[in-house]
């Protein structure tokens, strides 16, 4: 079933999510101050005004109470960012995310209401961080604290031409393989006979340290 | 072995970077032209200076060419970014990540010589978009266009208090189950006895498609 | 018992309440971003300092949450308000009053923890529109919506020099007389032979409408 | 009889003076030179114009000598506050009002003409202060330097449950009783056998350190 | 007996006040806010002081009530000319002159209690003015509305290499001659021999319309 | 014969000329960049355009060239006020009055060819320093560097009741008397009869320092 | 065969390039984003047209892929320069020229793609010391670093009155004489007979050091 | 004889300027009010100190009347460079030359007293239109409006590989062969055998109309 999604504040984070919902066959309200701004967005999505965020008859004329989801991505105007999240609430908003500059801020917006709090650009950080500390781990996805599973890229020696069954993964490092990819062709819960080659790509999962023990082997 | 790091520009982005650095014990050299904001960092990394990204001979007094990593995290300052990823590469560093803002301005640094072009607020608003548009799915890890490592959360009652067997996802979804986290208690790959309670995550592999049919199914 | 008072931001509003509180004997932390402001007022209060609001750190080590009082007088900078009023009330502040500029200000501040709300300039205006829209009243006192004590100005004949038995104001007008002020010399619970004369000023208390009532007659 | 009003200046003080004006019922003309303000002020008041308060030609044409009440409360524009003033006392208007920063400006305000100085946020910040440092006085009216009128707030149970016979005010702080407040109801000059409950607020009047005797009783 | 002067402000008008008040050897205090002013005015003047003219403190220290005269030459900062002269009247300052922007601020400098005001600009217009509808009058005084004193200079065949007597100008246009000056040289009432050569000034007394005349009747 | 004037730049200074010249019946061409300014001149003047006196186009389609006068009025923008200078010589100008900011400034303003150079604040400094400096003489117009017309008023009962035959000023001071002033009345060349009297003002002609000595004596 | 020109960037370089070419009948294209300036360039050029040269879709509108020569004037907008030449060259113009302000500007617009790369401003400063060091040299053209052609004024009697024979450069100098210029006219290849007169110019060839003895010889 | 040279404003036409003085073993003062580009200038010249060019007592101590050359390269603020261009004559300076935006500007800078007169951007202009506009030509010096000295490129086969003799550029072209230059090796006044290889450059002389023929028929 549609939802319905306002975001307010288009900055590039504003931007990209407007995309990718439109982009997903969603209906999407765009609010910003600035005109040039909205103009530009009109072909991006369903509808985009003209609107101060901080205004709270312009908020009721556009209805945002009745969204199913309000994303105020306010940039780095706390204030706004504030008073829109207060407004959006007091309009009767159910879900309404917003997007925080500082630990300090996403506080403030919890206690006026907000019903989740996005840091992009810290994430981001952290995000980056981890991959820059890894070799060959292209991606992951923490389960829990001491979980998780990850994708890395074979580029040793040691580890291509070979069958799983030689590899044996569980035995050597604690890890379960659940896919390999070979170029775009994927192989899920791939068999022991399985081989792994240059520049191929095997996800696995296990404790983190056994992880990590095998993104140094593999980049030994 | 410990790697050498320096972050150029300290907005929310380059701190963060510089805080996950820092916590894996790496040492990181942050460097922004803020005198009040390097003051700031000096407990936070191994070592802060105030320098000007654009000025070539303040470059090279810090030995930037000798880095491992140099992320040239500067903001919103286009010509800064661009000019001192010139400098950095002309310099020598080998492996240079910049932090773009449009699609035109990664390209252009690319030309410039960073090997390496991040958006974290464009890539942060394509995950909130994807996390809205889902019902249980908490997180994901695409492995190819066609095929997601996804975490859901049972929150249907059709679902829990039933085995992996009586549930078999492969036949229904055409999914393989990883892991199940019930509490802070990880199961990885489970066997066809484990039982699904409420509010445990599960995570499985397979088609994107299957992984959407499921999340759907999940939510009804 | 003397009670600690911490005011932040010094504009008029907080100048006025720091040199009341010190004219009582009451011991004022007084701080503001602006140093010039904060060294001409060295001699107001017990403490001025120079800290921004804003920063956690600086109010941690002012100690504010341990203040008896805290006001937020800030002016018109809305985000510092509001994080200022975050940040005190965090510190474990009990007792938290902050100046709003509209109601949607005041309204958002109580969210984020705000014990009371001041609005001076909005009851300034009230108080200034019913002084313009009275004749001989005063000063007045609301105990509730229905009833008032006020203070009225003898200047019509027709009252001076006549006694309160002469004049009856229970009779004519449902009002009890509290008390009489001839130049400096007040009389409390006047008895019945008390004369008013021109100038002085009659205290009393009964329902709005007669207190209006009175005030009419009086100008006539 | 209806009067006429003029508001020059519409911050917080200006608009709240205005709404307290014509929620009365009475006619009042607002001026700004701020174009928006004056648009958001025409369902407020009587008659909202664009105007510069310093340019002579347009105050005459406003017809403001015929005024009966002036306000100048422009803001903290010191010029437009005393040539605004200077202008409407040039052109013969009777009542003139102005709003002052400082003493020094309410002083020059009274030279330049105006009739009446007042200082909103500094009056605040001294009722305020009075508040702070009170313990169960409510609201007060001060009759002279010595007597004053004030509301108090049962909030001990020495006091709560008592009649008046057996608290008797007059003979244990010199002070009469001239009103009880119980939920919404409110007894005016109430019997010896009037009782107080706890949340009651009772109005007393007499001489200041006596109030303030009794508001210490009632906190201990 | 030497004067003592303060100059508040020193644009051109305060310097040229400065530089000839102390060219006449006087003793002069130069007052402005600019430091580096202030700095290139030490040598100028007896002493030059920082000081901001709207803080009374200020003023009251650098004892501006007891100077014979304090000249409030403040430029265009209507608000400092009017609260400076405010101060230093409230200082006791006796004769106190401010120089005005336009007519409606020298009213106001007024009744402020300024003792006399100048207006730099618009005389010096009036001059310039004057002197080009002129066509022989180099300079001239005006005794009262209907009288003048003018200074012509001979630039005619017609007046040139003739006596006072021959031109009897008395006769021809009702002016009395009081001097002639030829180079450098200057007769003081000269008798009916005295000769007017090319280039000579001849100042004359009498009705404004018959210097006008004359002014003509040279010109031709 | 009526001339023709063109004012660049309304400043202060600017209008004043402007109303001069236009109040003595010539037609004035008033320009400035200033819409708002320009807008305010069309009753003043003959003709007022919006147009860039540093635009050479410009000007030549106003026919600067062949204007009589043409007064660079311009005010503090020193640029403007030398090309515009240059402007108006090169279109043909031929007395062209500039105003200088400072000295430098106006040898800057001849050089590039102005005709005559004005310095309006510094000439109003030196005659407001000048009547400071006098007791009685209320103007005055020098013939010569040595010689002076001055106009004095009776302040001193040693001169007022007295007959200029009594007085002797020629005698006394070295001055001849040229016409005495009362109330309205203008007497030229007075008599030896004629008597002055408290606050008559009295014109006299001499050597500069035998005015000052009679100026002196009047004041003691 | 003519070419097409676009001209991005109008200040005073863009604006010499574009008179120039249109001066030699060329097709010009002028871009900026300042309103007025195009206004004021629909005259000098074929085509002037007001764009954002960082907006991508604009500059494929107007089809800059399709010119012949592309050059990037834009003045000390570092960003916009390189974001220009990144977005023309990416629409595929063969020959881009642009503008730099410093040498590591012009490194970053060579990544980027640059075809061409002018520093008019360093380039003329190297010009005006070259003409200031030489003393009879009006102008050179350097063929190699060894090789100069170069123009010298004859200003010295010792060369005057001469012909080639006598004064016989090759053989003094080591240098060819190739032209003579005597008033506006010119003997290319001149003979022995050829006589140089004073205020001549002779244009030589040969190596550097040679024509700079000759220089000095020539102003001795 | 070494000369002395004082470079005013430090832009980049004044930086170029001073480095080719240098660079030629010259004494060179550069001057600018900017302190932090005066300090990185401390190194390229002989003396560097920041002073204001429009304060003439600065200019007097730094002796600029007894320089052999002041150039006077302020940038765009043509106040600046007015006023400075003014004091650096009136103390005394032979040989000025200034820097001008505009014709206007410049002509300006010669009435003020500039002996000459550059402008480096307009310059470039008409210098990048040229060499776009030509095919083969690199450079060119212009002896007379209608000779040129020109350097072209063989870049055609028609004209390598042949000998002056069968190319006989006088006859078809009416040009004489001054230089050839193959790689870095340059023959001067080259003989009838001399060959032209591809990518040499043939420097000739003769009609300006000549060489553009030839420019063309190389680029066929």
């Amino acid at each position: 079933m549609k939802q319905s999604f306002a975001v307010i504040g288009l900055g590039r984070f504003g931007l990209s999510l407007c995309q990718s919902l439109t982009a997903s066959g969603q209906d999407v309200l765009a609010i910003d101050n600035d005109e040039e701004l909205i103009e530009s967005y009109k072909e991006v999505v369903t509808q985009a005004v003209v609107a101060d965020a901080q205004d709270e008859e312009a908020m009721r004329e556009l209805d945002l109470g009745n969204f199913d989801h309000v994303i105020v991505a306010v940039g780095q105007n706390i204030q706004a960012s504030m008073l829109a999240t207060l407004i959006v609430k007091e309009l009767g908003a159910k879900h309404v995310i917003a997007k925080a500059e500082t630990a300090m801020h996403g506080r403030a917006l919890s206690k006026i209401g907000a019903d989740q709090i996005v840091f992009p650009e810290r994430d981001m950080g952290v995000r980056v961080a981890r991959r820059l500390l890894s070799h060959n781990i292209l991606n992951y996805l923490s389960i829990s604290d001491e979980y998780t599973l990850a994708e890395l890229q074979v580029e040793n020696e040691h580890f291509s031409g070979k069958t799983l069954a030689e590899l044996d993964f569980r035995r050597h490092f604690g890890l379960t393989v659940v896919a390999i990819k070979h170029d775009t062709k994927v192989v899920i819960s791939p068999g022991a006979h399985a081989t792994l080659a240059m520049g191929d790509t095997v996800s696995v999962v296990g404790a983190t340290m056994d992880v990590e023990h095998l993104d140094k082997k593999m980049s030994e």
